[in-house]
């Protein structure tokens, strides 16, 4: 049998997600694998719950990669705090404001949106009004909206909630290590992210963090969690001090996470994050030297992730297939309302370095030439 | 910072998982991230299902890899499924079947448990009159019990319900890839597995394949599946022609499980199966020429998962410390009511080796020596 694992081409990954992969994290996925309960393994999840309490700048014992994506995190975060009825509010602007949604309306909360033009940020003062209306359970919203490259007021949102007796759930799938998180100072209760953003390792774990305020909501349930796999109160278990199995952990993608994590500490995280701004303003700047117009608002952008407008006349998929056959690129496009009309492109992580910038904006030039 | 990466020790994995990973997985792993939605990407995942498919013995369509552990499999198992009020029936002889109660239960459904004793299987005559006396929507089974090292009466059972409404359920975890499973002659409608067992591949997917019946209830649920991130009618939407995008796959941990599956495609499942006997009867010797004795009735036994009585007086936790920190041996203990009392040696996939056996024979013998 032909073995397709032996042609796989390296492409530049510059979508929203999976990003460039460091060889040191390649390296730590095919290091020899170790039981779920080994001693020396043991060793390892500790320092992993450090790391990652470090990046989310959070003292919460409750922190720990959930098995499996960042939208199982999402799942994660909503099935272990909704219970039937609850009140939930979603700040909405983009893809993952829905994807909240549909989560949350299928574990039976009584879900309120308020949405926002997609490609513009939740604005603070109508957020507010609505949130002194009443008494929510959950107020969620997503940091860095990678369907639209809107970065929300996360901080200013959290400062508005101090002393309510709402959650605040945050979505940081595609913020955490390429941008401020600082989950306890903004009053985050509950806080989720995935591995193949700016974290820079291949997808397949969320890290997730419980404030103590989140984990008396889970201790104070009438009913268990509707969902055995994902029941923080058993995982936390077999994380905790107690090392109960719960369910295999997986191990050589938690040394991936681990192995990226150091990275992200030994740079430092302000360096990384500066790493970001600035390599995100040389795309900038060279897309408007292509004649290219962002779809947000200078202030409003997330460096990670830049939402292109598609001049007119250009068929935007044709443009990222040839930059997929020819230059070895990938980059997204857009989804719901935006399909066709925006391009995305990645710089997080291992990708935001100045040399892929320049290497899609010589492939754009020569693809747009007239 | 200590990088702990750097000192993981290879360590001979005989527990009940996960198994000794083939160096040709480890590369796997480590090969370059693609997008999961890169045309290369998608022809490795159809490549995966056909692999899937011979696996287990099944023409169906819906076969693909879940994104999380094999206890995920079980949870996708079941939430996909159960409506609230739906009777279920699981025939139950160790933790996994405990398992199975506990995810059904959280669902809603109106379980019933027929329970054997832990160490013996699933007796046939007995579950046929209690099948006979009512219709279950679902009638739950597990393959290859890992907690007693018991194998159930898959096909049978499957024969017993052949032209029934119910839907039978079965965990092949620890069986697949290890014995033979023939989904659609057993009339399987939902299958299960995890990768870190049999398929010698780390932990962090689990194969599940369900059946045109199982479809057609899925198709007809009133209430939307609660578990978006677990949703088969949207997953497949993504596996399927359509490409949708549902989450971001697990990429490296696909390539490991293709190398995996190849491998056993390329030795030959017979092959692979006859390895595991013959392993196994090599390890029972030796075992009893230690004096050991096994939990399991003969002809009852796995192959893969061998649980032997602590002798007595022996100390069984001591045993398996110094055989991990003298011998680099990992086996393990007992779950449960058998927790204490029985050591459970696994010989899955890459693990099964003759030369594993000896190593383990020889340690044992200078541990247990007067």
């Amino acid at each position: 049998m032909k073995n397709l694992l032996d042609d796989i081409e390296e492409i530049l990954l510059m979508g929203p997600g999976p990003s460039c992969v460091p060889p040191e994290v390649y390296r730590a996925l095919s290091q020899k694998t170790l039981g779920h309960l080994d001693p020396y393994f043991l060793e390892i999840m500790e320092e992993l719950k450090i790391m990652i309490r470090r990046i989310m700048n959070t003292a919460n014992t409750l922190t720990l990669p959930i098995s499996g994506t960042g939208s199982a995190g999402m799942e994660a975060a909503f099935v272990n705090l909704v219970e039937p009825g609850d009140p939930v509010l979603i700040l909405l602007n983009g893809v993952f404001g829905v994807r909240m949604n549909e989560v949350a309306q299928r574990l039976g909360a009584q879900v309120e949106v308020l949405e926002f033009p997609w490609g513009t940020p939740v604005e603070l003062q109508t957020a507010e009004k609505k949130i002194g209306r009443k008494s929510y359970q959950i107020i969620a919203m997503v940091q860095a909206e990678t369907s639209t490259g809107v970065r929300n007021p996360v901080a200013e949102i959290g400062s508005l909630l101090k002393g309510s007796d709402s959650l605040y759930l945050v979505d940081t799938v595609t913020g955490l290590g390429g941008m401020e998180v600082r989950m306890d100072d903004w009053n985050i209760d509950v806080l989720y992210s995935g591995t193949q953003k700016c974290l820079s390792c291949p997808p397949g774990l969320a890290p997730v963090s419980f404030s103590q305020k989140a984990m008396q909501k889970l201790k104070s349930r009438k009913t268990k969690v509707p969902n055995w796999y994902l029941d923080l109160t058993l995982i936390s278990e077999y994380w905790g001090q107690n090392r109960v199995y719960h369910h295999t952990a997986p191990v050589n993608m938690l040394y991936g996470l681990y192995q990226a994590l150091l990275l992200i500490l030994e740079e430092g995280p302000e360096k990384v994050f500066s790493r970001h701004r600035e390599i995100h303003q040389a795309l900038v700047q060279g897309l408007e030297e292509l004649g290219l117009k962002m779809l947000v608002e200078e202030q409003f952008r997330l460096p990670m992730l830049n939402a292109v407008c598609v001049p007119e006349g250009v068929d935007e998929l044709s443009v990222r297939k040839r930059l997929r056959s020819q230059f070895k690129i990938e980059i997204g496009g857009g989804l719901g309302p935006l399909a066709g009309k925006i391009w995305r492109i990645g710089l997080m992580g291992h990708t935001a370095r100045k040399e892929n910038v320049d290497r899609l904006m010589e492939a754009l030039q020569e693809i747009l030439k007239k």
